[in-house]
């Protein structure tokens, strides 16, 4: 297959075929069709972030898809943002409709106006709910599975508190829920405060989550936006203090997309094909034996499957008889399965297992000592998969004193940056990057690498 | 709150308020906002659902939303069906796109073209696949939560073969998908082969399950289509055989929606509330403590929590402590709940727990017997939900010799039927009843209720 290398976006188009995770020869532009693999991989993901919500005690709901006009066009900040990018229903059956409506871009507009009913008094908040639905963008620049789609699997919190300081604290439980998807899989994360002319269309401010990908581009995969009042003034999310006042709510949102996938397949790759993490693989764990397969050899798979069954795991015997062991190691390593079991004679005969890990290296281990080792095999395979990661990232991030060297290297540079637009514009004009914010988890300071006024650390990079 | 048999619309719909399943209060007519309690009841269905089909190989998959004009004309007949309910997109941004989009009103027309792409010879059948999405429908008449939507969670499953008794086998597993769902949310069903008018439009034949409401309306929560090579004849779903020959495919296909939480509210519900049953109830056991809440007593109520936490049952501990033990007690029983455990200090001393079941009556058992006991007492709910829901059905279902026997009775009326529209017209037009087609496992013969002439059991009632 192609080069991941020296042909990332080749290679990236090619594998999504490949392993079947998307097609997309569908009929209209820029709308794919989930195929099994990749369905079941970003499914697991929904779950991981379900999962921790949940504990959170927020409140999963489904919003309609639809938005009228009058609604949207009620906070126009938000409205103007989105204008060029939606879809318009106009037509029910063979008439015109009385009010257009919207496929949702974002739910916000959905759903505040029912925030508006739930939240009566102090009692009623926070008010934390999610959702899990696909939002629509009339994209009009180049499409690319998962990365810019118009339609778009989506996950996005929302939040309504009683004061700012709260809604604040808020996003500290949605870095938590961001750092514990990335832990399982395994995309370390970079963490920008969007410069004021990037953030969310009607938020105070935003937070992004930026992974680097192959070729040093970065990918934008979740996004935290502080809202303040901003909407509750405009959708009337209103509640009765202890003192018995009006008061307007503070509200947040958090959100996270089938890019996530998308990182995962362009960051954990190889040139053999794609490296699942074992928490999102829709197959943990493939065995393959070597034929001829004797009574012994089946049933030693048995035993096998039963074992790593009972212990929860993903496990699939590949007993295709059409092809040779060499065709499906190849197979299965394409589609990035962690762990292979190869069972041969010897090994049925020896009551042991030989173990061979994606990322390399084989290993054998008794079948009496499966149970107990799977979970640390697994481990190993993951953190392997990090470590790469985690390398990768730190190569493709660079930090630079002049604008020569930012404009030069091809991955994300640091600078520190005085904040002002203009020398965000100093250096777009001359590379093809954009200013990602300040650095969130660093506050060092210095001058700004194009006027020299006092600056923060900030990154700039080339962007998807 | 209302009188569930003598006015059960008010019921219906208050209870869907008041037990928090759905909010019907979003802008939109027929779109209403998925509350938790609903919206976990209906992805716990889509679980079996999911588990079920994958158990049978199926895959899932997505496609997307939209559905070019052109894609959709294809197949006329199939269009004609739905052209009054499809709602448009016909402009993205401030431009009119090229060509209107549909939201789906279902997916064959967007999934049958891919089809064509998958499928080349006898080895890529048969193709097996389903998905889980909201399908839209322009109605004009009188909506109603979960029953008359404008936009429908539907799970559909659709499958390609490549004979048409194979296409006809398909069917068999359709229906024990069906059975072991009804099997768990305790729903008794009849099966109707559709009167050909009534058909799916594009259909050879439709089966349908209709379960009876609460007085005596019916209500179709599953279908099941046999498309033989229609489609795969219009959209060029075709492989090459065994003696290389080219061949259509033949198809079938499968459909459920969110009618089935519906049927679950209605059927099971009494004038106390919801009755959820266990499979699908977000709440299994909820535990209740008397004040005041000793240490001894919190201590055996987290001991009780793990106990049923590690048997998999999901268990609520009702902390809340401005609410009386009554309150709570009332509360629960409204939602459904199917266990109360009640304890005081008795039970805390004495190491007991006091069961109460939503089904009517309680019991006591031993701490050290919960952990055996508790599927035991899942088990005896579902048993009584079940006998009640069969009780009812047998009583809502009367064979007629006569068509005014058909008009007066207000439930499901049995007779044999020749066959004809004109039969049908004679009853429809005497009654608000409809045909809901022959018996499918029920095969006796006798002459038409209407007509004289030789007929087969049929069934007429009024249809939501």
């Amino acid at each position: 297959m192609e080069n991941k290398k020296n042909s990332f976006s080749e290679w990236y188009n090619e594998i999504i075929e490949i392993a079947e995770l998307s097609d997309k020869r569908y009929s209209i532009k820029g709308m794919n069709v989930w195929l099994p693999s990749g369905l079941r991989m970003m499914q697991s993901m929904d779950s991981i972030v379900r999962q921790e919500l949940d504990s959170l005690e927020f409140r999963e709901v489904s919003f309609p898809l639809l938005i009228s006009r009058e609604q949207l066009e009620v906070e126009f900040e938000h409205f103007k943002g989105f204008e060029d990018q939606l879809f318009w229903v106009t037509r029910g059956g063979k008439e015109p409709l009385e009010v257009d409506l919207a496929l949702r871009p974002t739910s916000e507009v959905a759903m505040y106006p029912m925030f508006s009913l739930w939240v009566r008094t102090h009692a009623d908040l926070p008010l934390k709910t999610y959702q899990i639905v696909n939002t629509f963008r009339y994209e009009t620049k180049h499409t690319r599975p998962f990365i810019r789609v118009r339609e778009i699997h989506f996950i996005e919190a929302h939040t309504a508190h009683a004061t700012f300081e709260d809604a604040e604290k808020e996003l500290e439980e949605y870095d938590s829920v961001f750092r514990k998807l990335c832990g399982k899989i395994l995309v370390p994360v970079m963490r920008h405060r969007r410069p004021d002319w990037d953030k969310f269309p009607g938020a105070k401010y935003s937070i992004a989550y930026d992974a680097v990908m192959p070729g040093g581009r970065t990918l934008q995969i979740g996004t935290i936006h502080q809202y303040g009042d901003n909407f509750a003034r405009t959708y009337n999310i209103e509640y009765t203090d202890e003192n018995g006042e009006r008061q307007y709510a503070s509200q947040t949102t958090y959100g996270m997309s089938e890019r996530l996938l998308a990182s995962v397949i362009g960051i954990h790759g190889d040139d053999t094909g794609l490296i699942v993490p074992p928490a999102i693989a829709p197959v943990q764990v493939v065995i393959v034996a070597i034929p001829p397969v004797s009574q012994e050899m089946s049933s030693f798979v048995s035993e096998i499957m039963d074992v790593l069954k009972s212990k929860g795991y993903r496990v699939k015997y590949d007993d295709r008889d059409n092809y040779t062991p060499g065709y499906k190691y190849n197979d299965w390593e394409m589609r990035g399965i962690p762990l292979r079991i190869e069972i041969g004679k010897r090994e049925a005969s020896g009551r042991f297992l030989t173990v061979a890990y994606r990322t390399g290296g084989k290993m054998k281990i008794d079948i009496g000592d499966l149970g107990a080792a799977i979970s640390g095999e697994i481990r190993r395979v993951e953190e392997e998969i990090y470590a790469r990661a985690e390398g990768f990232q730190k190569n493709s991030v660079k930090f630079e004193n002049d604008v020569e060297g930012i404009i030069s290297f091809d991955g994300v540079s640091r600078a520190y940056w005085c904040g002002s637009k203009e020398c965000v514009d100093r250096i777009e004009e001359n590379s093809n990057k954009n200013c990602l914010g300040t650095v969130e988890d660093d506050g060092s300071e210095g001058p700004c690498v194009v006027c020299g006024k006092p600056g923060r650390l900030s990154s700039f990079s080339r962007t998807y």
